[in-house]
């Protein structure tokens, strides 16, 4: 399968990509082509560090987007149109995967859903008709996603409202060792998974938590 | 320390009942207090059958709130306003711990917070200046914390505005073995954390769980 990665060359992006890049094709996307190059080029690095081999290359987002299959929006929420504005153009019925969560930082952080309810929904009102979205990866520590650790388990909630898109991200989630898929509904749970990063952040300020996530018992 | 358990005859208000009657006075309250006699009684038969003895009374709801030094209002959201309303010329600076999550089921389970923002912050409203809510309980699944098995532990997020209250609330709950309190910051918090109840009940219905519930790791 091949994935694009937008804003793929942050810690979130490098996770994804070691721990996908032995099965799939791993496009990493950027603003600047020579950046996303440059994020691929490492993250190669990394994999064969650890003795593996990786399938991971780097381009602008839209050409990263162009003949994926599933689009990963790891950018904040704030650039999130600007980056659907550039790959418009090359949208053709690929999943498109948000764990963007809109948020902001006083004493606390606190959740700042849009008026569409929450960012993938959104997400869905800019996209072309017949595009899917689908909510995930909200709740994974990017540390320890980038360790390949298997002792660590984490699980994560996903959401959408097209049971195909939410199967394949289910099915490559499941392909990560230390990650539990689980189903949590319909696109508009993504309010509530949202925000349960900022709950996160907040409960690992206030409780000497570090790199916090979720497990469902 | 006196704790008044209002609608305190279902499953949860048992669990709080049997895991912290050794410590402390346990109120029952119901709309009828023969009821609430009624389950006090089978509370005290469930602690004898475990070779433990406990505190446990039953009252009605207005008696159960007078002298006590906190509340837990184990009702149902449409009856919060009815309870309150009974108890209001009892109030004199008690904590009031609001479990409260108003949701309805179509398809799913959703959160259908009320326009102050959450049950919590709506309860605030209803109840005299100077009374303190906090929010805590929502993610506890009731028939694990009956069973007093050490062996199950999860997470309990405890939200609220005053420093005290809420340390009154973390130790409470630091004593239920099965139980780890955190401190999931101001009362604008129950937003997210009483929408986690819907979450977990659709989690369970999607991916057959039993009586699911959250740790943060």
């Amino acid at each position: 399968m091949k994935i694009a990665i937008l804003g793929g060359t942050g810690d979130i992006g490098e996770g994804f990509a070691l721990n996908w890049a032995e099965n799939h094709h791993i496009r990493i996307g950027s603003r600047k082509a020579d950046k996303a190059e440059a994020a691929a080029e490492s993250y190669r690095d990394a994999l064969a560090g650890q003795g593996m081999k990786g399938n991971i290359l780097g381009f602008d987002n839209r050409t990263a987007a162009e003949g994926a299959d599933v689009i990963i929006l790891t950018v904040p929420h704030e650039h999130v149109s600007g980056v659907i504005d550039t790959v418009r153009p090359v949208l053709d019925r690929q999943i498109i995967i948000s764990p963007v969560v809109p948020m902001t930082k006083a004493e606390y952080f606190e959740y700042n859903p849009p008026e569409e309810g929450s960012a993938a929904e959104e997400i869905l009102e800019m996209l072309p008709e017949g595009t899917c979205v689908v909510a995930a990866y909200h709740t994974i520590a990017s540390g320890r996603l980038c360790s390949l650790d298997p002792a660590f388990r984490c699980d994560v909630l996903i959401c959408g409202d097209d049971r195909h898109s939410k199967d394949v991200v289910i099915d490559l989630t499941d392909e990560i060792e230390c990650l539990r898929p689980l189903d949590a509904g319909p696109l508009a749970a993504a309010r509530t998974i949202e925000s349960l990063t900022p709950m996160l952040l907040n409960l690992a300020m206030l409780n000497d938590l570090k790199d916090p996530s979720i497990k469902i018992l």
